[in-house]
């Protein structure tokens, strides 16, 4: 990793905003206001954290509009509608002066099948397996140890870090990143019972990933059984997420590690799916549906909206009790419907009979 | 990925079935019934879609005895019992036909120690190790990346997809599909605790894998501590499964992606554990047992059934006033059995009290 | 693994404990006290198996003192104040005899950059990938087709299985244990929307690993987005678990399987996390947290206890019952509400007004 030392004027020349202060000022770290150091830039994207402004001595902070004159109290500062934006633009103009790049071509220890078609942009790391067929396009990065199958595809400028599987036949997009442990392409799950025994059914679909996609570390997407398994442009998967067989995921949604899809669901474009959520197999979810950490989707749903299902947590001792006492809440509702008829009887009852019988002392 | 063309009846003649209809018909495809094309054969195996039958354009439709008029009204057919079987067998009929066999013999870049046994027709794949002792029986395929630890055993025809890690000493047996990412043998999770700290216990057994097994992608299964982890025939295994050391899967049992059986757990045969269950350790499934997907399973299960625990998700400020409710489910049912105490009091007050004072009223 | 034979006292010299019997006698297996073998050394740390020690066939079983007398009555013991302690470094002893050591120095398959220091008592397996200006430690293994990234550091006498990747930049310090498929500084899940779409956030931290760390297969450590994610000395992590950016988790935690920890989370020291257990982004868990399996930790946990949340399982009809009662609680709780005012009401109206009227009645 290269040091990176540049005037705060660069930054602001290549990202915009209004710049407020020493545009000379020298910039070596990007950090979070609380524990920057006088050589950061740092950014306040949520309003909640504004009483480190003051406290902060990072050289320049990117704020917004409201916050103008509080931050220009304190020194440098670059004005900018949405700091959470500027600063992911930022990280994204930073990296790579950061970072080593990948050379152009294909390394010595690589094994690629002469059939293969890598465009002479590319890059092919150590150890790589680029298998006949494939096809690598321009400025796209194969890491160390990745595996690219028969007639598999990888669109341009997309990176594949190290140790990535990609099945036969199966296509990825422009400007995709997949990190390491990805497995695209493994055979959907299924198979027939017969006899007590289960008969396998070839999984003859591959995988189709659209541009602009990120898959998390260790995530699995299966290919199809008849059809493809397709994911949108836009998708942001986290790690340790399964897509199985014929899932159809709509663009720029986004899922969570250990997010469970199973085959042929289809969700919607902009959905938000929480950490370890699992949606069944065969249903559907709507364009911006939000599923919340650890819920269990059943049946399709035909509107947006956030929905949620999860066990709240307590101390052992509470949960215990109440848990035992879910395992009876169907009797439990049968027990207050009992209370509500013997209520309701005699409130009917009071209201015949004592009146009668006031009636009747009276009347004696 | 080769164009298959083939005619009609060499499937059935292969496969068996009643072919009505034109067996010189080209197939090129196997297609869902919905969207087949006029050189597809499809299948209709869930009376549900037996609407679609009429509109498919597909050249063939496998179909029960039940609908051969329906289907022979619209084109050709083949009539069998069972024609989600024919599927699968179809299935694989034709995928060998659609890709490329991996080549016999050792891919020169393949480092594989002289001790190996590795079978003349097996094909062990680019990039591939195999360390010494190991045994690559006939026919076997190990893929581009795939690892084979010392004195490890891998039985005839079965097949590793890239990058499958076999630890030293495990074994598996004939016909089994491994796909990418799976990892045979890392220690289980054993520790001894001591001063605030965990001593390892090295994990001494080993994995054996028995005949017609499947294990999903980037799936774990731990050696035993002593003994070995063990799965029987015919086990199918989805993706991101987690089989602790000295679990013990029976014959035939299906799991879902992200279950996990924590260590020395016995699941029996034949059993269906849906996706992202939790089988603990030390306990035992009967055969024939299915957990519903997110279940937690805690103690032994001793009878046949089906068995479920999963929150049922709903909208969201539904949900928010369910869960606060349940942290408090117990104290709820305390209030409905003073309800009930008070309720059954005042019967029995009521059927004493009241009489006596409507004889007193009239007595008086 | 080389067979093992040795004298019962020279295990006894290695690790102490009190001998008693014959020490010339051989053993060749460690093994459970139930089913051990006449050349076997067992142990019996937990008094419920007390009943199997009678019967045993052991060469020699390690017992805690209150049991020496009852050991002794069938043979050779070893007396020790934490027999399972004992097993632990038993274990520990007998694995390095059980198995080949990997060779020192650098597999001739093996890619490795000049810029690289490797030290000469560490052993870098076929087809290993170590980037430029990577550390390598004394004693340290490197397994088959690891891939270690530029600058990345591991400590002495660590070993990484077959497959792991170690991020560029990323450190790992000593004597720890990384099982296969483990991916360490994969990037963080970090976007920032903009215009339905989103934004990347390069993630320019790394990944801090301490000493004595063991890390199960195809667990996921991602890199940080400006500062670190760290693991302390002493943390065991099982298979599959997800820990996020910034996660810093505190020294001799331990995690089963598929725990998931989100960005930022920050777990204390000596932490039991269960399997599949979810602890949300951003909270705190103290020092001596333990978290029940399948259990969802949505705040920060301020003081040392047992917390648990998850459905109980039940036979499917009764969860189907209860889990749609589960779904109306809110409303039940009203329900009983009503029923509380209304007996409530009647009480007070019990108590007011038939005294009264049994004195109207009495009065007339």
């Amino acid at each position: 990793m290269a040091a990176i030392d540049v005037a705060l004027r660069e930054i602001a020349e290549a990202l915009g905003g209004e710049l407020i202060g020493d545009g000379s000022q020298r910039i070596r770290r990007i950090g979070p206001l609380e524990d920057a150091t006088a050589d950061s830039i740092a950014f306040l994207a949520n309003p909640r954290y504004r009483s480190q402004l003051a406290t902060s001595i990072a050289a320049c902070v990117i704020v917004a509009p409201a916050l103008r004159d509080e931050a220009v109290a304190r020194g440098a500062a670059i004005v900018t509608p949405d700091p959470y934006l500027y600063f992911a633009r930022l990280s994204q103009w930073w990296a790579p002066r950061a970072r080593c790049a990948p050379a152009a071509g294909v390394h010595a220890s690589a094994v690629v099948d002469p059939s293969a078609d890598v465009a002479a942009t590319a890059s092919i790391g150590a150890l790589a397996v680029i298998e006949a067929g494939a096809t690598i396009g321009d400025g796209a990065v194969i890491g160390a140890h990745c595996t690219v199958g028969a007639e598999a595809q990888v669109g341009a400028n997309t990176r594949l870090a190290a140790h990535v599987t990609l099945g036969f036949g199966c296509v990825i997009g422009e400007r995709c990143i997949v990190h390491s442990g990805v497995v695209i392409g493994a055979d959907g799950f299924g198979f027939a019972p017969t006899e007590g025994r289960w008969e396998k059914i070839e999984q003859l679909g591959a995988v189709r990933i659209a541009n602009d996609v990120e898959i998390g570390a260790n995530t699995c997407i299966d290919r199809g059984a008849l059809g493809d398994t397709v994911i949108e442009d836009g998708v942001k998967l986290d790690n340790l997420i399964q897509i199985a067989h014929n899932v159809h995921v709509g663009a720029h949604t986004v899922m969570a590690a250990f997010v469970g899809v199973a085959g042929s669901a289809h969700i919607g474009r902009h959905c938000l799916i929480g950490g370890a959520a699992r949606i069944a197999g065969h249903i559907t979810l709507a364009d911006h549906v939000q599923i919340s950490t650890c819920s269990l989707v059943t049946h399709s749903i035909a509107k947006a909206g956030h929905y949620s299902g999860a066990f709240p947590i307590d101390d052992n001792a509470s949960w215990q009790k109440n848990a035992a006492t879910l395992r009876n809440l169907h009797a439990l509702r049968e027990r207050v419907r009992t209370l509500e008829k013997t209520s309701s009887e005699r409130r009917d009852s009071a209201s015949i009979t004592p009146a009668p019988s006031a009636t009747d002392s009276k009347a004696v």
